[in-house]
């Protein structure tokens, strides 16, 4: 990872951000970490964000995917940043409370950051990987 | 595209499937299309469903690309699929009014469809491409 | 498709670039269409190219891939390109006398274009799809 | 990880494997290390895999990306295994004078394997991240 474009916000501030999302405030996301090239979103799993039959929706999981690779890649490039693209794939059935996705820099240039993520679900406070991901961020300055 | 798996299911049918979507009722999605390996999903572009800067989030772009690959699949492969994975490519800024996204099968053997989709989003009656996505349905009979 | 960074390259000047990579004369490949954001790769399905069980291997594939889709891009935004990244979907075993990779841009900017690709493999004059490729092409103008 | 298919293959049958595929030969890949999930496939740089700028073609990358995250999903699936389809980013040129392709099993089910991959090009000793990709393996049996 070297040199960020923009000096990162803090926890704080990408708080501020996501608040400032009104889908991510509809699904009821939360930041849980932020900075030095990590992004850890959490969502609790409740009823409106399942499909038919009874696991949270893929498309939770790709919102979730898409928005921590998103702040993973905002803490080394800055908070103008978005998202090109990404790949997810769907591992197991989301059964559980609490959807908690994990991103982290792998590569950073001055223009664009290369991340993972690894999304969890939380049932009974154990963890189970769900899905996992990779995408590339691009500042837009 | 060969083999469908399971007799596929009418328009009808799945627009039932979708409204037994919690998640799909909480965004507001509807088929506009389905049958014969195409699926279009168009979701009315609300301000719930934005993020900071006004443009669709990228996380309803990923939901509905997922949702449409695999209704796409599910029209070849019958109602009992899942969505193995999905790459997603965001090409524009999503500003306008509604999101159409327009996925057909490729590819399809008894177990799998290979599915590619176009979003466009529609701004005074203009359809402009914002991003484009394939992914892989994998029947779970 | 909109506004190429740099005058498009021709069918010839296209050839000699093919030419002058290394790794493409080693494998064989020729182009046998190039212009307006098209780019038709083919490569001879010769032994040296299979892997154990006599289909093509998957690794040859994904070449084919990656210089289709990079003329293609290359097609629209001038010489000066490099492949951001790809994402290829294995969809039968290749076996055939002659892999037909035909690469399309779907969306190009001043920097970039979004590509597609079918890759087919011909035997006895049939071409079956095999493979089936997106990727994103950056000028690096 | 969890419930590999078939016994796994060893060191020494993974080796005899990849000097069964003809292309491997050819591009003159060696696996460096294999089993319990692991896979690092190495090519010494030589000039034919290169492109016209003399850096190593992104096709010998995917390629390598292939075939590491198929080995890797073999030392848990068994030999019997093909892949499902990759994603590749292309993060910085290959310049160098070894090839180093290290994948990793993330998820594996009877059917099926997730695996990661990081190649790193190897110049006077210092291994530098040129891609990354993941992947899904599936067994045949």
């Amino acid at each position: 990872m070297t040199e960020p474009a923009n000096p990162p916000v803090d926890l704080a501030a990408a708080r501020r951000l996501l608040a400032a999302q009104p889908f991510s405030v509809l699904l009821g996301a939360r930041l849980a970490e932020f900075g030095d090239g990590t992004a850890v979103l959490e969502l609790p799993a409740r009823d409106e964000l399942r499909q038919q039959n009874g696991y949270l929706h893929g498309g939770v999981l790709s919102y979730a995917a898409d928005n921590a690779l998103t702040f993973a890649g905002g803490s080394v490039l800055g908070p103008s940043v978005l998202t090109g693209g990404l790949t997810i794939s769907y591992l197991r059935p989301a059964a559980g409370d609490l959807l908690r996705t994990r991103a982290t820099v792998v590569h950073a240039s001055r223009r664009q950051a290369f991340c993972r993520c690894d999304l969890f679900v939380v049932q009974d406070g154990e963890a189970v990987l769900c899905a996992a991901a990779q995408g590339t961020i691009v500042s837009t300055r």
